[in-house]
């Protein structure tokens, strides 16, 4: 086992202290993880980030990456980048296996440990398939840049089948999307496939023509939209309609089996072909959930979610806090805070906060969420926005979700100029990002076409 | 077996005629059939083009992807979008895997047909291991996205894997690149790296000095870039070795295996230890020269490439062509035409205008090569240009060589802006494209680490 806290090279900016610095591990560079990462860039912590991947990635727009209208790299920023100036800061790309509270150190995959003073777990959702966990291949979700580049391949090849398509049936079943779950990205996904389709590559086919495109969304709950107030979610689901999205609410997916899907809408069932069947519709905390609890004998939520207390710490594990998607915190009204970036940001900064001040032995205020409101984009120039005090809907809400995400995307990093090359895109209809790659190109396209 | 030629929604603008247009069949998006495409667009001709991708791929910039300065998306435009107004014009996907000259058609992998009455082959190179093809996987090339993917990828994780590397030795192994084949791709290549390695990560990493890096260039011949003036050769050298890239001409790489690699310069055999080498040593033609050959009694030089006739077709086939790097051309003073974008270019458009004359019975002269020059660029500020009538080096070279990139790139697609941000990164040397992707990262980490 090998320590890795030996930093040849570090330098601090911190006054020359007696004592070795408190040492802060955060794992994962998600929202919640980076944010608390940047809170303690001028205290006098060694900082080390954890990451099993070396970017930060912007998941708002990840379903942009899945339907072309960028790359995986106009989202994503080097963790290593962001941080450089941080000379308390260290980086390690590494898979996070394990957590020892009492030795106080985090164990990487292949052996490694790394020593603790207050922890930080910030490692986020995966995708939630309800107990039909074979359908993660047939129906992909979009939670990594793999997946939305995988979930890009599957659209884009859909359509090039259906152009060497002969059989009609086929063709349609080719050109039919279903996309399962009706909150932000199952509604985000659905407007961009129909921009896609109605409007992008109207003029790109010869032999199809993409108007015969059938969009469909389901969604299990009464209305789209469910953390809006109805009267959004009425909006949202009259400007889908609009864009010719066939929307379905109270409709489950009960089965998805080579191309045929069936709904179920109270007692009725139907059957569907389609070719392509998109998950947005359930998201589950990530696995270290049940590895905290096992370690620390915490408690989970149903969603996997580790309930934490109320400055987000682990009863009888002061030292140790879960941040963002990870955590369960009910300690504001009742309900869970919801998985959104705002509260990750909030709660990485709010811990960053804490350990300072505990380090100074000055007690501060539990957790509390300041609300800003919420947004959820339906297609090109459509949105809707909920500040509690002011309700937006069509192009004003759009352009407000336009500017929330671009002042986002470039805290971190300089992308002003390749936040406006694709918002010249969005306007102008040409997205350019729409690569098929991978080195399975070719396994994917034969089920795209030898099934047919 | 299917007719894919069934348009149901072609619309043409030519005057309707009373015999079926001329069918051009296309094989290759690459620059030779995308130019012969485009120079089609207005003839009275009904053209397909078929390829294996759904992307013009602008391949002089493809290092750039493999050292994280750009995203695939930044040099790739889809063919469709780029050929959508041309009406006359499908783009099939599709992998031809054999060619029917009797029947007049070329045929599909998954068995479907294409009818053609002018076929353009312009499928153009693969990398070449001399013989060692096993070295494929331990030393790759670029010559994909998906191969520039791979490359990043082990860049950055030799980097990662080192900073947590607590063995000296096996600490430089992960810090020692080796670039084989001094042409241009070698050259810019080993340029990026040092760029990388000795100023855009300087200040990212804490436990290695990104400075200890060493980057190895070795060439067979006398000197770098064989096809320039030797002059220009030797200031590539010393441009190079400036920015303390250790230069080895007369040297081969005789064995890989693991990280130690044998090198041979004259009767002297070293040995070396590296995690990473990349392969920029030969090009061959494309498997279709094979075919070709086979099916039309055509000759092929010893890289595979067809041997044409002074109008580019082949001897006996007048209706068949074959552009680009996969055609041997030497009817212009002996050694063949080099594998070069703009002579695929200026082939792909000769040939459309062949075909058109031919249609009008009206003779045109052969094919002749207008040489323009040739650029290499040696990292940041720094290129050889060779005007034959100028030559130049240093930053006006460097700054011919942008523009002339930048010129061809946006030539297809609205890409100004995405080159602005590129410019603008290359100069503040923040390259944000340093993503690790890929499903098989694990695979690829687990090598970097647990060999060592």
């Amino acid at each position: 086992m090998t320590n890795l806290l030996t930093r040849p090279q570090a330098e601090t900016t911190a006054p020359a202290a007696a004592t070795t610095p408190h040492r802060v591990v955060i794992i994962g560079g998600g929202f919640g993880g980076l944010y608390a990462a940047q809170a303690l860039g001028r205290a006098h912590v060694d900082v080390t980030l954890i990451d099993r991947r070396n970017f930060h990635l912007f998941q708002p727009l990840l379903y942009q990456v899945a339907t072309g209208g960028l790359s995986p790299g106009d989202i994503a920023s080097p963790l290593r980048a962001v941080l450089k100036h941080q000379d308390n800061t260290q980086v390690l790309l590494g898979d996070v296996v394990d957590i020892d509270p009492d030795a106080q150190q985090v164990l990487l995959k292949r052996g490694q440990a790394v020593p603790y003073d207050s922890l930080i777990i910030a490692t986020g959702g995966a995708h939630h398939y309800f107990g039909n966990d074979h359908w993660e291949k047939l129906a992909p979700s979009i939670k990594t840049v793999e997946d939305a580049l995988e979930v890009r391949r599957r659209i884009f090849l859909a359509f090039e089948a259906a152009e060497k398509e002969t059989d009609p049936e086929q063709r349609q079943a080719l050109m039919t999307f279903l996309v399962a779950g009706g909150g932000p990205t199952g509604v985000e996904l659905a407007g961009a496939l129909a921009d896609l389709a109605y409007s992008t590559l109207k003029q790109d086919f010869r032999a199809i023509d993409t108007d015969a495109t059938r969009i469909i969304l389901v969604e299990g709950m009464d209305r789209l939209l469910p953390p809006f107030p109805p009267e959004l979610s009425a909006h949202a689901e009259a400007a889908l309609k609009k864009q010719r999205v066939e929307v379905r609410t109270k409709t489950l997916v009960t089965s998805i089996e080579g191309d045929r899907v069936r709904l179920r809408s109270g007692d009725e069932e139907t059957e569907l072909r389609t070719k392509t069947v998109l998950w947005a519709a359930g998201v589950k905390a990530s696995a270290m959930g049940r590895i905290i609890a096992d370690r620390t004998g915490s408690d989970c939520d149903r969603a996997g979610r580790v309930i934490v207390e109320a400055d987000l710490s682990l009863p009888n594990h002061a030292n140790i806090f879960v941040v963002g998607d990870l955590a369960h915190y009910a300690h504001q009204g009742g309900q869970p805070l919801p998985g959104v970036a705002p509260v990750a940001m909030q709660q990485g900064k709010y811990v960053a906060k804490l350990i300072q001040h505990r380090l100074k032995a000055e007690p501060i205020p539990p957790f509390y969420y300041r609300d800003a409101g919420s947004l959820a984009v339906i297609g090109r120039n459509a949105a809707v926005v909920n500040f509690n005090w002011l309700k937006l809907t069509g192009f004003p809400a759009w352009v407000i979700w336009l500017f929330v995400h671009i002042f986002y995307l470039i805290e971190f990093d300089n992308k002003v100029v390749v936040m406006t090359q694709w918002m010249w895109g969005y306007f102008t209809r040409n997205q350019g990002s729409r690569l098929i790659t991978g080195r399975d190109v070719d396994k994917v396209e034969a089920a795209y076409t030898d099934a047919s």
